[in-house]
């Protein structure tokens, strides 16, 4: 069931025109929402500055292509909208192969790929073909080239998933929406995102709430966080960047700037425990919208989560990265279960507060012999004044456990004791 | 003398049927009173809140025995308050020998001794006895029960001394005064306490305050912080509950929370220095009233001290706990020695604070030369110099010694003479 | 050039006779500012309150010689000022042998030496000679001895040079003023800084502002800082006591009370890179105003710097600490490149803070490829971003260097473009 939904979805967003901004944004979230009705579309108006940056105008494509000097069209946005440079302005002339070339893109190692490429914030144009493709160009020709596109003030499109749950504190989510057609670099994130948020809104009693945020890259997460990183900076316990976690190569983490954060814990003991090697890379490796999350001022602990590396995987931002080729159904559903488990984890995560100053009075609660004798007393009355003696919001059940010298199922229980009793309450 | 103290105090407190209430804690206060007049009793009224307890009711009891069925008083509280369950509601009534079992209470593998059993938080009633006692039951007689005791709106008694010294900062202990008949495990912390306090009060010119609060166990030391606090968060800088401290076992010392607090410090340093093997447990055995000194809001710097840890003697909570079988005047003696070494060690402890915004003039105060030539000035002149550059309140006279790299016996010497010349205050 | 006017300026400054107060100080704080006329006189006046001090009377002093029974001149301050003790209050009387012993110094150790003598702080008066010239006085002759000296109300003379930077953030240097004709301790520490002051005064655009303090020793620092350290807190981040600067024995380095500060850290750097060994000594072996500004409650980062330290070298404290004997033009000049090269350092030592929230965008800078393809993006771009996410206020640009793993060479160039973009700014 949840197989066949990741590619039905997957299959639809496909063949999306996904830019900054544009008509395939806007489709591609209002799919999204028909997964999870929570998500609520948040929109920047063109000319609006984020910080250091300027929300861009929307840019529209209705055709693009290039013609033989026969009339053939030879390069089609309409087959791959790769084909075109993103952004590219309205062109339209007949021009010499030489002229051509210096606006074609292709890679001569990667004969069959069509690469992707942008020009967000200076006006140019440019095709975008294999170099199989290329070599079949006659020098000696004239060329047709047509591309039907405008700019126009309008939005930046994002959207969020917010899940409340007991506590205000959050674990947050971070995926972008911005590339066309690519399978892992792209839609593999939008995708786990959308079911994972399905998969939460579904946990009862869930004790954190949670943000997903779809966003294009860079300029998404400035724009997002130039609104709201107060209110993040106050609520967000741990949070991640997805992205490329549908391949089935190993599990990699990027950890936060800050290295030990509680993501970064999580994040690791959930890999640890999946027994499969992974790779750690380091804050220097850090390309996507993390550099945002931990920058200066801002500070949110926000690591990384990714199968194969952005930019260390031969298919990246070219049109070889596919459903098949690359992302998997294996892949995604790995990819899942790990995300499912640092749920899990981060749910099972309390940072527990007593709430009454000394021992409470545990007999009138019936969790102290009533008849006093010698020995009458069980570990586990003392467990629990020892774990109220560790209860002062800065440890982890996990790490009461371990001060507390006991296993965690034995701490659990002696948490539910005073969850019952009220005894304790937790950070929020 | 000192000897026959401890036990000619021990002996009038023996027989008083100590309680969470009642007379036999205010005989017992009444008594210590005669032992140092600075005691001073606190009094909480029933029905008072103190964070999550009330205070209960009093305990009265006249009168409790069992008569078998020729009238003979085979267990009779007057012989031995053990005998009563603490907190045993009325009762008169003849019953079967199946239903008097059931509210018998002692132990098969201590034959002689008769259990220590209290009921205090949940109306009910019993006798303990001996197993061999027991044994000589009859079963197919009748018994008659009879406890003459009632409960009644009154209060709940504390008492502490408080011996101010030059500076508010105080040292505080916390003994319990709850338990009937038993040496150890009760008169051995009550007793030293108060011979202690004495010995604290013909301290001359002593630096620190001192503070013995005298309560009835978990209620009292939770009755007494609801009230005060905020006010020991404020001023003191150690302290312990002294308990189990009148066998000739090994020392026993049970850190505070925080492992390494100044009480801790101090603690290890005397035990050490005493060349007999100690023991020292973990917060993990915590059982006493440390457990709400240091509990979460409250952390105050509380340690406890004794021999036999409580619950690890063979003789503990049973008539067996004696003086002579267990407490011995070798055992008080060896305990005091240690309390008196502690305080010493806290009185020679002083966080030295300069007075004066850079160097003080030492030349008008006759410490350093008038006549500057080369090689003049003295080590001890530097050490002076030294000294009050490291007197921020953060470090003991020990650590500057330290950091000086000078012996005790000096920095003391540079002490005495910054004191004399009012060049330093003391952390107060 | 340079080293013609160190010896010019010390020759000028040799004869003046130094002390706490008077002449002496004036005719050499006057002569100092025509090598920088940015110095600036602050006075105290006598009898004003300094933290625990007085400032004390102008000594003046005209005439003081002693004449043997024959009417000759046996000693002579005009001769040397050493001759006479400092601060001697008047006299004028014939006295014996036996009665003139008690008022003389010298070292029989250093029979050719003219021991330095004061006493400030309590009214006597003395003269000072060489074994040598002891040895040659009868002792059954009387002697006439006569000191035209007096104390007036007035000043205590000190200066300072404040250089501003672009930052209010300092570098401070601390010299003094008090001593009279000795080239090593003393005059080697106003010449070197107040030609640093001048070659500071020239370094263009320089980041931090410099202050240069002249002070008589002890009290000077004293008055000074009760002046001025709520000021100096703020914004002191680094400095140096200078003395005993001119020989060419070892560098020495006495680190600050705080073992680590970046004065600390830098003093080291520079020093080792220096390729000679130096000594380092221990804050224990702190004997100068250092004391003053590392005090409970100063607390400011600063070291001190030494060829041979204070009281450690033969001639210290006498008439045998001269230029040429002691001090040299290769003395000095060695001291001088360490001095230009810490605040080198210091110059170069700027602390990053980013002043967009989130990532600047760099495209726009021409920071960041126009066309966004598949490895487009250099090592030098992520290079920024790293740099700016460390760029947090609380690192130098070598701790930034280190976390990104690369090369200072490297990491000054980001940060020249960084600056060029006005993307950072610097702790200020």
């Amino acid at each position: 069931m949840k197989e066949k939904n990741f590619l039905s979805l997957g299959k639809k967003l496909w063949p999306l025109n996904r830019s900054l901004t544009g008509v395939g944004v806007r489709q591609t979230l209002n799919i999204l929402k028909k997964y999870n009705n929570r998500l609520k579309i948040i929109k920047f108006k063109s000319g609006k500055k984020v910080f250091d940056w300027t929300i861009p105008r929307e840019w529209i494509v209705r055709e693009a292509w290039i013609k033989d000097d026969k009339g053939k069209k030879i390069v089609d946005f309409k087959k791959n909208n790769l084909h075109l440079v993103g952004y590219s302005e309205p062109v339209n002339k007949t021009i010499s192969f030489d002229q051509l070339k210096k606006k074609l893109h292709f890679h001569k190692n990667q004969p069959k790929a069509i690469p992707y490429v942008t020009s967000y914030y200076k006006r140019d144009w440019g095709f975008c073909l294999s170099y199989n493709q290329f070599k079949k160009l006659k020098k000696n020709k004239s060329y047709h080239v047509y591309i039907n596109s405008k700019f126009k003030k309008g939005f930046l499109d994002c959207a969020e998933v917010y899940l409340p749950g007991k506590s205000k504190k959050e674990i947050f989510f971070s995926t972008y929406i911005c590339h066309p057609s690519m399978a892992n670099n792209e839609l593999s994130g939008p995708i786990l995102s959308i079911f994972l948020s399905q998969w939460i809104k579904n946990i009862r009693n869930r004790k954190w709430s949670y943000r997903f945020i779809f966003i294009p890259e860079t300029i998404g997460s400035i724009a997002y966080l130039s609104k709201n990183y107060r209110k993040l900076k106050k609520n967000v316990i741990g949070g991640y960047v997805l992205t490329c976690l549908g391949d089935e190569r190993e599990y990699s983490f990027l950890p936060s700037k800050f290295k030990d954060s509680i993501s970064d814990k999580i994040a690791r003991e959930v890999l640890t425990k999946n027994k499969k090697s992974f790779i750690e890379y380091n804050w220097l490796e850090s390309r996507s919208d993390e550099i945002q999350f931990c920058s200066p001022g801002i500070d949110l602990p926000i690591a990384s989560l990714m199968r194969s590396k952005y930019g260390k995987y031969p298919e990246y931002h070219t049109s070889l990265d596919t459903f098949g080729r690359v992302v998997t159904i294996k892949g995604l559903n790995g990819s899942f279960k790990i995300l499912k488990n640092i749920i899990k984890v981060f749910e099972e995560s309390l940072f527990p507060k007593a709430k009454i100053k000394c021992e409470p009075q545990l007999g009138k609660r019936g969790l102290y012999p009533n008849l006093s004798k010698k020995n009458s007393v069980k570990h586990d009355t003392r467990l629990i004044q020892y774990f109220l003696s560790y209860s002062d919001g800065q440890n982890r059940i996990k790490d009461i456990a371990k001060k507390c010298r006991v296993s965690i199922k034995k701490i659990l229980k002696i948490k539910k004791v005073l969850e019952k009793e009220k005894l304790i309450t937790y950070l929020q």
